[in-house]
């Protein structure tokens, strides 16, 4: 065994401690593990895959020099779920992050939500833990905002960043501004001591979470091994840039954001290769969900060639860039068709850690090393939900809609005629069912007399029953709100001098309007 | 001057040649010029378009190696207009391929036209000859099929390939199938001699097009510079692909044939290495005009994140991938924002064969050598016509519409509200302005109030005016049609005991739907 050990490569015996569960008591040190989350980037928002102005030449460098993945999915259409469930392993039906209020509807969490991440929930850095990571979220956590939901309370080790997104600037009276926290206390708000400038788009934020991410690795690189998980948001409207970057994209100012992210993306591997630690570090790049088309369609990205975006379940919505860079481990210049989840960061990190997933609980995110490290491909479903039902299902190159929504009227601007539908339409009976390797952008449905519709339609129902029959859904987190609950008075606040009084609580449910 | 030239390279020497109009005597061989030009295949069917299925390792590696254009653009969204631009360095309204039988019609060259590329129209080989080129054409024409147009009277030394479009089959008595030349002779037909099977998409007709190019770079490469125009149609419905690529490709039949191209571009690469001449040969990939949404939707290609498709002057009819290759020259990697055009592919030969383009007409295509060799960006229009009028016109990173037409209704699947139009429709007194940059998917048009409206309109008026005023229309040779004059009895026919009875001679008005 030990010499079998000796001949193989690293990633080698990361299988067999993986396989084994043996953990990394003995074993050389597990790899670093970053993760770059973007905040509604679209699948096709960088060069490597197609935007025109191609303006990201670190993340296709990335790319050449690692793995890129063209099937790659977010757990939900909506930034919330979709972050819980990178975190959690599971979809978030199974960790909470959804609402009952209505059917098939989105929710997140905004400042007024009771709910947040529930204790029951291992998150992958209390996980880590156990291998001896050190574990930072610099960012945006969007995982509840009330002190039980605190991201050092679920196993990170330190915060820069924010609860919410950075809606505002607010009054402090009506609605306060979204805090921002340096581990445990509140150091300033948005709007006030991190400035963003709505009419020029001018703000330092991705230079600070730059210098988060720099300092962080620099400190962790010669110790203990780290977690880096990255939470950006300057592509979230409002949409910023710091100054050097604004005006410089033919892009807008979406693009100056896009241009200021690669370019510190550069910059962190970079440090990694400077430091000697790039071969023993992996690093992931995707996004939370697809460009945001309906919220803000002059200041979005670009879904590529699929249809719709954000809050939907067509490919637009959940379909994502990922890229993996290992150099020494992912041999560069590959593309791999594996259908892949953010969810399986979950698995993959922990495998890399030599750990395996909690077994008193579903896990829908898959080991990705043997694709990434042996280019296996592994048939797996992707299931695309709003809330508590499950809207499409993908297997193989065959995707069924089993409900389909496409945006409201108002912000309507794209349709395409027998698919796009404005209100909530029932396709249980008979799913609409598209073949995405002809038809990637979705507008040819199969016909449903063909023998291809009646063979694809009988695999993708026996895996959905399958699934929905062994699904206990959890406790639905995004029902109850509650303008008490708001970031009146965060921890640190007095020593700001920036504590507000909320207003009397009264719980009501959520209004999540589409 | 001896001194200057020996430190300079040999681009550089070039652009002096060039410069001072020195032509090719006494100086070193100039380049093989290599065009590799696609039949409907859009921007997006590359994988380094982003296509997702990736399916182009061959291109995505061209691509790598030298130089990609992200905005290059067909002179026409129709195939013979936009091959008639290509080897004369006009634009169709100056050499002759357009109709005036309607408003702002597309045509082209089918069996019963009578017109074609007039004999006062000086073709690329025509004029390479001067510089001690042969050339070759393999593949598709489609600039008229008539005795007076045949490509050996018109600069070529060499042809294998067929006058129109692979249509058919045909019965032989109301219509012929399309005869297959070599040189001056039918060597047999469509559908009889070369079988395409239309119910498998079955057909040789790639490898054999493959066979012509590669014979005729071995035979060359060692004399005289050649120029090589490599005109595959595999993608033009009815898509085919030989038997080895069939049923390959996650896209169907058309990703087969799409396969078998990229196949076929990495032999000739590779031999052009393997010959020891691929620094001295400029090879160029671009297509005739977008994806075929409209006339072959199920069986058409991709144009990525733009709007519409083949027959239309929105982006997604016009905008093409293109890549420049020329190892040692070109430098590898770049990815260059000049606007280019198919048209200067004409005048960038003529350049590195040492020539200037005839100064006695105007010529719309520029030399690129500046901006493939030294990075030079060139303030340069692109005018985007259907027929004989001026349907948008692109300055920049503007483009203003001054008529739209989308498709008929009944091919219609894809529709944005305020932009898409089912007839044409007149906006030339206030026209539709897109930037671009922010915009690529022309969804989004500049309010007319605003100040960037009025900038842009002003600055594209004032190019579009000088431009027609400047213009002197050709007579239109798409105007004519005759059923007597299809490919009843071509040269060679007799051998084969294929000639064929014409019937009356009864010249018509051809009709263009749209």
């Amino acid at each position: 065994m030990a010499a079998v050990v000796a001949a193989t490569r690293w990633w080698q015996l990361l299988l067999v401690l993986s396989a084994a569960g043996m953990g990394a008591s003995g074993a050389p040190q597990p790899p670093n593990i970053l993760l770059l989350l973007m905040d509604d980037m679209g699948w096709g928002d960088l060069g490597v895959y197609g935007e025109p102005s191609r303006e990201t030449p670190n993340l296709d460098r990335m790319a050449a020099e690692g793995l890129l993945f063209p099937n790659f999915y977010s757990a939900n259409p909506l930034c919330s779920p979709s972050r819980a469930a990178l975190l959690t392993g599971r979809l978030p039906i199974r960790n909470g992050f959804y609402t009952t209020n209505a059917h098939a509807r989105n929710a997140y969490t905004p400042q007024e939500i009771v709910g947040g991440i529930p204790d029951s929930e291992q998150l992958l850095p209390e996980l880590l833990k156990k291998a001896g990571y050190v574990s930072k979220i610099v960012g945006k956590w969007h995982l509840g905002h009330r002190p039980q939901f605190h991201p050092l309370k679920h196993g990170f080790d330190e915060w820069f960043g924010s609860p919410n997104c950075h809606f505002g600037p607010y009054d402090n009276k009506a609605r306060p501004n979204i805090p921002v926290y340096r581990d445990w206390e509140m150091v300033g708000r948005y709007y006030e001591e991190f400035p963003i400038n709505l009419k020029t788009g001018e703000a330092n934020l991705t230079q600070i979470y730059l210098q988060e991410a720099l300092d962080f690795i620099k400190r962790q690189a010669r110790h203990h091994p780290f977690f880096l998980y990255w939470a950006v948001d300057a592509t979230h409207a409002p949409v910023y840039a710091s100054k050097p970057f604004l005006g410089t994209s033919q892009r807008g100012r979406y693009g100056d954001a896009v241009r200021e992210i690669d370019d510190s993306i550069g910059k962190i591997l970079e440090l990694l290769q400077d430091l000697h630690v790039a071969d023993n570090t992996f690093v992931f790049f995707t996004s939370d969900n697809g460009a945001a088309l309906i919220s803000a369609p002059e200041q979005g990205g670009s879904n590529g060639p699929f249809l719709c975006g954000k809050q939907t379940t067509f490919e637009g919505g959940m379909r994502e860039p990922a890229l993996a860079w290992w150099p020494g481990h992912v041999t560069a210049g590959q593309v791999s068709h594996q259908l892949g989840s953010i969810m399986d960061l979950f698995t993959t990190s922990l495998a890399l850690a030599g750990l395996t997933p909690p077994s008193d609980r579903a896990i829908d995110g898959l080991n990705l090393l043997p694709t990434l490290l042996q280019g296996r491909l592994m048939d797996r479903p992707i299931f695309y939900y709003r809330g508590d039902t499950l809207m499409a299902a993908t297997l193989g190159q065959h995707k069924a809609h089993f409900w389909t929504w496409t945006n409201s009227w108002e912000n309507f601007r794209q349709n395409v005629s027998g698919v796009t539908t404005h209100n909530l339409e029932d396709h249980t009976k008979l799913p609409l069912i598209f073949h995405l390797g002809r038809d990637p952008g979705e507008r040819f449905p199969l016909s449903f007399a063909s023998a291809e519709y009646q063979e694809a339609l009988s695999r993708i129902t026996s895996v959905v029953q399958q699934h929905q029959e062994a699904l206990v859904p959890a406790q639905p987190q995004l029902n109850v709100c509650n303008w008490a609950v708001m970031n009146w008075a965060p921890p640190g606040c007095e020593k700001l001098g920036k504590c507000l009084t909320p207003p009397e609580s009264i719980p009501k449910k959520c209004l999540w309007s589409h």
